[in-house]
């Protein structure tokens, strides 16, 4: 784990920054990067930590399958770790991924109407995903029901591959997945992502 | 009081959190811990402190019919006292109780609607509180009406303790109670009921 | 000044409070206290300052007619000032002052349909305010017409003495002004009226 | 760069506050100041970063034109520096111009029913605008569509000179351009404005 403490001291001070915010109710969230040096292994959020307090030892590392890797035999990672995995499979560029739970992403994921997607269209700030150059565009964010059977969920993420060139996607009633190349552009989909998810849901309270 | 100092700093450091989020205007909300060697004990929260200054100087020892304790005669309690003495008796287990009192919770609690309790349901982030183990479950949180008889709303506890399975129940427009078995617990089922009652609340507030 | 300055820092560590809470947009809000010592003078926020960085230095003395007292000359005091003395004058048990600008105030007092008052009933929170000891009652948090004319807005107040038990009142789409006999006691009236109005506000927002 | 450095700190630190109140989400927003001593150079963000670590190094200086200046050869301006310059020119005495991405600003101007402007009435803290001395006052914050072509919208401005009398106009669903003669007379308009589309956008929600 030592070769990894810069980043994961900083991952943490994020970690602890999104928890301000209000964005890891109770213990909930997850938070991975990929391991510099080997590429085989994960370093990801342990489970059941509350992110108030989240230091660079909640950490543990996990192989590409989400197994506990060596000096993390025994530490219970994440109960989505599988999600984490599939991702850096699916997006090889992946370096980091983040799952918040804030209030406008939960409560919209689970409006039945929109079940597959929430639709941003015109918004200046769709310039920071990828992709997009100008605010002339609608961005797609999918959908998927939650679901606690993380195989058949991976699976899921696996066959929908096409709709997730955008950096982010919502589990209904959960929150919101955001990945990127570097922290930095990890934090930008996240933050642009939860930006407009207040907009629409304060867009859809007015009268 | 001396030998309970170590958790009464980490409990005030916590409350002063509490407040900073706006979860206890005025001089309102309460808390307590059970004396961790002498269980006929229980440190609680002293009458009518502001939150925003609460240090650890500002709890004081009660038996557990809420009379002050050797060392604490003449301070006075927090009114809803006998709350937090009936609450460690019928759940013999608990070790911290917090009472919060943030707007959704007081608007919510007041609806006329819902006079018995509010549903949550198919939250991810149910699988936080006791006995829950996926988001396909519906957790009842009971509302009782606000009442400044004590030993009258002591009673109506004891009467209802088969619905307070789920660590928590609100006062109508007065704000939330949850327990646990260590402050970590406790804030954790508060912050999931506190986030979910902002959901519902803004739920409907969507037109 | 300089027998006031432990008086003032207190006062000013609280003002920027007011200020990250977002309740004094602009250069907008004042504060004041009577002068512990010399009841003929008041300390007062002086006109025009950023809340932001407001320091003890920031404050003026006046006398009780609203004109800068001895070492004070030629600062210019707060536009409503006359409103501080006025108070002051009628309730004479009174230390300190606050004038908040919060946008639940500002925009519920704007609300044409609630002319004079607003009512808030059955809430817990009402305890804090001066003379009511159950949540069963109702208090009226008076609204007066925004006025540029301060001789004139003070004559209103003063015709209104019998409204203004409760320790606090709205100027429409101006905000909230509340006092009490310490800082102490000020602030937990400011606090109760800016909960409550959020509470309105956000029940109103309710489809 | 050096001569500087005082200001460019100062700014930095607000930026940081900016982005702490959510207003910056992503990279988005820019900010400049006029050269204090050589008129012919702005000094303004660079593109692309993250306004959460912004620091008095992330400046870059340009001419009125938008061209990097000398010792600034080669680094990317924000793309829409000509905005900035564009505003130096038709507003001589403006030494700062602050521009900010919040939510009411970016959901508010997007609304198809106020293509041209948002207009507030009767508030009192429209005192502090420029020009307005009483709460009796209407004032118009313009909305211009969004536009990838800034040549074009610098002319879209230019023609617009006379509805901008009031330091502020808003770009459709991409947010809040305001100035001032320093920067606490620009932070003022900035929050005014921000504290005013709060209000309208809470208007605008209830039922």
């Amino acid at each position: 784990m030592e070769e990894t403490k810069e980043k994961r001291i900083e991952l943490a001070a994020f970690i602890r920054w999104i928890n301000e915010k209000g964005w890891s109710p109770g213990t909930s969230t997850n938070y991975s990067f990929l391991h510099p040096e080997q590429e085989d292994k994960i370093v990801i959020s342990r489970s059941g930590i509350d992110k108030t307090y989240f230091s660079e030892d909640d950490f543990m590392e996990i192989d590409r399958e989400g197994k506990p890797a060596k000096g993390s035999e025994g530490i219970k990672p994440s109960a989505e770790t599988l999600i984490h995995c599939e991702l850096y499979n699916l997006f090889p560029s992946t370096r980091y991924i983040l799952h918040t739970h804030s209030m406008p992403g939960t409560l919209l994921s689970g409006k039945k109407e929109w079940e597959e997607a929430i639709t941003f269209s015109g918004y200046e700030v769709l310039k920071g995903l990828p992709g997009i150059s100008t605010h002339e565009s609608e961005v797609e964010l999918p959908i998927f029901a939650n679901d606690q059977d993380m195989d058949r969920f991976r699976l899921l993420i696996r066959d929908n591959q096409n709709r997730l060139q955008t950096g982010g996607f919502l589990m209904a009633k959960h929150g919101l997945y955001a990945w990127g190349n570097s922290l930095q552009e990890a934090k930008r989909h996240l933050e642009i992502y939860e930006f407009l998810l207040t907009c629409e849901l304060n867009l859809l309270q007015i009268r």
